[in-house]
């Protein structure tokens, strides 16, 4: 079906039979069938691996990288292989041997006085979270979109980022352990010192600070990280703000920013355009369009009419509130007063838990003829957020990505199953209503250009940067759709950075890119792998462009 | 007067010419006065360079650095000096080529929407203030209490912290400008890219993130930097928490860190004992002690005097609040809730800006013979506080590292300049009252146990982690006094790491009784330091243990 070669270098038969040495059999998979279930990919085209190896613990990871650099065969490293939309499982290149970590699922510690997990690369944020709950519920996690089965470090090493005020992943995680390119293997902060109290407290430790180092790219990989935990708040709100003009975005921006620099919201915001929330509730009505051509475009009476059936306006944005009642209700009367402030032409609903109750208790009593399952569909997005926003990952947050597939996904959560095909494009923005107007523009005119949907979500990564998070959302099935696909890609990217804007992460085909631009150090960075991984065997083109 | 060898390599006077040759000569200047000038230390021993260059721009500090390497004589580069008792402006070893960055001191630039300063190395704490003031006072930056001299990229390259929300530093600060051992440059994040449109709003970048990598050691000279700024609160509370009781910072502990958790407090939290404030108001009483013994143990009655007079509790601890007013006031009652559940046993004064006012004029009021100069000494002794909460640096702060000097500094804010002597051993701790229960046990003893008095500040430098900055203060003019605090100063060290607390910043005095322990990753930093600095011509010694 993909663009795959399958390339395997000759010294694989032997590396495959040291490494089930190492590993015992059952771990080192390279039929056929596990090489093809690996390669499945949500973007354009993926890579097949040479083999599949699952080590259980960091001695064993250690073992197959100093086996695999010794073999000259690259390795490359999944936590769970739910990177969606930037790569998935797949290595940059063909014929890498792929060390699958989900047997390293061990939530080593979690401190409850001090609000820690230490957990283990196979951890997924539903593992996590139940667990979390199991303990009592007193803490929790950030969560993101990506559905319960995404891992905890894989997402942190990406620097990926949640929906709530520990949405910057990376930056509530510390203590890594991190398996190099030689098969050594560092501690981060202060995790090497036997018994360090603070080791899983304080991310800088002593010295320059590793932790950066070792995510987005291959000079480590990361067997363990301890993340923060939220206190479960005293009160809690979901903040929805609505508006239906396309321009209310911009003081929506301008309102946010201000809100987020003076601490009255402190999670992420996200901030989500009509086509984005619409590929969220419905499937492309492929009945009234071949989706040759943007649907707003080719069909604008057709979006308005399901825009109103699923009562989706412009624009929405979402944050959490948290915290004692009474700052709860104070920081709700600044969100007010600010929008105000800056005229903002919509409205801000503020849902607590006796609200979202009510609504649900509403909506369960409302017959079908009377709409009932629509509105029972509507109430059941809203409570998925309102439990992305308080850490508790579903499986619902993953239906975008499949607007554009034709095949049906029954019963299964992972969109490689049914076809979904998405190319996401995440330049990060100044939190400007003007960066984002530029933006806007330049999306909206590439995306349609190469009739596709403008699906776009403006997330507060922090109080004053955007991340634009584009969706190319394709029929990975349809071959003229794919290679669209792929050409939208190109040219938003190398217009988004002829006009100043780099992406905050970035798939394969993105990252190839990047390297003709200096968005990165790429010649120091070179340097720095040389150093720690002399033979390049970790994930060759993650990132950092391969030497020669 | 003190231990320092003049080690002169023969390559210097050549080294030199160059230098003058590329700079100019009044920028090279290597006279004995200029060299014992830059060996003044407020360490026991400070080391003297073998000349002081001072580079314009960027290109001439790459033209030094290059020049140095090629004759292998080591480059310590200070940006203003000011690293007050953890090495000042000293290199770890004599001889070297000091670079002072103190010439390059533009504010490049202001973005006054989205609240960021770009400056270089020169540029102070007490400028970077009056130029937000005079911009019209909507932007503050967060500032420490070294004093309006001090660099704000100094004290990030050392990840100090400071009093407000942006107390992390470097937390807050990004798109490094960055001087190798080789003497390319580097600049980290989006700042490499040209035109880059989101380099000073977000830190990571793409593909492994490098700021870590540059602070605290010798990977690299920061020649720019762009810092986060506050927007001006539209109110603001200074909150002192105060207790008579010496076990009552157990719960003061406990109460903030939950409130820090729940997010109502996000300031830095700085917790005084005793001790560490009255060396804040008062000289050491050498009329009734040499000096030789810890003071509250020689002379516990005149202790609790001095305690008396300056009306000082076993502990305070001040926090900022900042924001809408109604988030302030809701907050203010969290906080005292919280205290009330905890059992604190003190008070929580919250003073506004009105409220601070009326004590000022208040105190100006009361006559002498009433106690008023005393009453003003302790008013202004406030007013520093409340001036440091938002962003205003003041030389006051200093006073406490001369708690011990004999000598008079009259006129001089520059500690060096009156034989204060002061060394800070920093050990984070996990933010429990248990943790700091230990740690007061431990370091009490050994401080008392070298004669001298046990002050400290346990420092919330994030939700979870307290530094616990323990100041050996001591009279430098006095011999026995200075190799006192070496031994205290390793001993304590010493007691702290075997009990697993590590410190986050250190003097090289400290940082070489840490190459014998896995604080950090060592071997991974020399395989860097050699990639990055293949001369090891950068600050040798400074965090990395020199090679061989």
């Amino acid at each position: 079906m993909s663009a795959i070669l399958p390339i395997v270098s000759a010294a694989v038969p032997t590396l495959l039979a040291d490494c089930r040495a190492a590993l015992g059999g059952q771990h080192v998979l390279a039929g056929e069938r596990e090489r093809d279930h690996w390669a499945r990919t949500t973007l354009p085209s993926g890579t097949r691996p040479c083999a599949v190896v699952r080590p259980g613990c960091t001695a064993e990871v250690q073992a197959v990288v100093r086996l695999a650099a010794a073999a000259r065969v690259p390795v490359h490293a999944v936590s769970r292989g739910r990177n969606w939309g930037y790569g998935d499982a797949c290595a940059p290149a063909p014929g890498a041997l792929l060390l699958d970590l989900g047997r390293m699922a061990a939530i080593r510690a979690c401190d409850r006085q001090l609000g820690t997990a230490t957990v283990e690369p196979g951890v997924s944020q539903g593992q996590l979270a139940a667990h979390l709950e199991a303990l009592g519920g007193d803490w929790i996690a950030d969560c993101t979109g990506a559905g319960p089965d995404a891992s905890v470090i894989g997402n942190l090493a990406e620097r990926g980022f949640g929906h709530s005020a520990y949405g910057d992943r990376f930056a509530h995680a510390c203590a890594f352990e991190v398996v190099l390119g030689d098969g050594s293997v560092v501690e981060t902060g202060f995790a090497g010192l036997p018994g360090a109290r603070a080791a899983g407290v304080y991310k800088w430790g002593i010295g320059p600070s590793l932790d950066g180092l070792f995510t987005q790219g291959n000079l480590g990989l990361i067997t363990r990280a301890t993340v923060w935990l939220m206190p479960r708040p005293q009160a809690r709100a979901m903040l929805l703000l609505r508006c239906e003009r396309q321009d209310g975005v911009l003081p929506l921006i301008e309102a946010v920013r201000t809100l987020r620099l003076e601490g009255v919201l402190d999670s992420t915001v996200h901030v989500f355009n009509r086509m984005r929330l619409l590929g969220g509730v419905a499937p492309f009505p492929y009945g009234a369009s071949d989706g040759s051509q943007a649907l707003e475009l080719s069909h604008p009476a057709l979006v308005a009419a399901l825009a109103r059936e699923h009562r989706l306006p412009a624009w929405v944005a979402s944050a959490a509130l948290a915290g004692p009642p009474a700052l709860v209700r104070a920081s709700v009367g600044a969100v007010r007063a600010r929008l105000r402030a800056e005229g903002f032409p919509g409205s801000a609903l503020v849902l607590g838990p006796r609200r979202m109750a009510l609504v649900r208790g509403a909506a369960a009593l409302v017959p079908g003829w009377a709409g009932g399952a629509r509105l029972r569909a509507q109430v059941g997005k809203l409570d998925l957020l309102w439990k992305l926003l308080a850490g508790q990952p579903d499986n619902g947050s993953l239906t975008g990505g499949g607007w554009r597939a034709r095949r049906v996904q029954a019963g299964s959560h992972d969109p490689r199953d049914g076809g979904a095909g998405m190319v996401w494009v995440s330049p990060v923005l100044p939190a400007t209503g003007a960066a984002v107007a530029e933006v806007e523009a330049l999306a909206r005119t590439v995306v349609h250009g190469h009739g596709f949907e403008h699906q776009v979500t403006y997330s507060f990564i922090n109080p004053r940067a955007l991340c634009g998070v584009t969706s190319i959302c394709f029929d990975r099935d349809d071959h003229g759709q794919r290679a669209r696909a792929v050409q939208c890609h190109d040219a938003l990217l190398d217009r988004l950075l002829a006009a100043g804007y780099c992406p905050y992460r970035a798939a394969p085909m993105t990252v190839r890119r990047l390297w003709d631009h200096p968005v990165a150090a790429w010649d120091v960075l070179g340097r720095l792998r040389a150093a720690l991984d002399p033979a390049g065997v970790l994930s060759p083109g993650r990132y950092l462009p391969s030497p020669g």
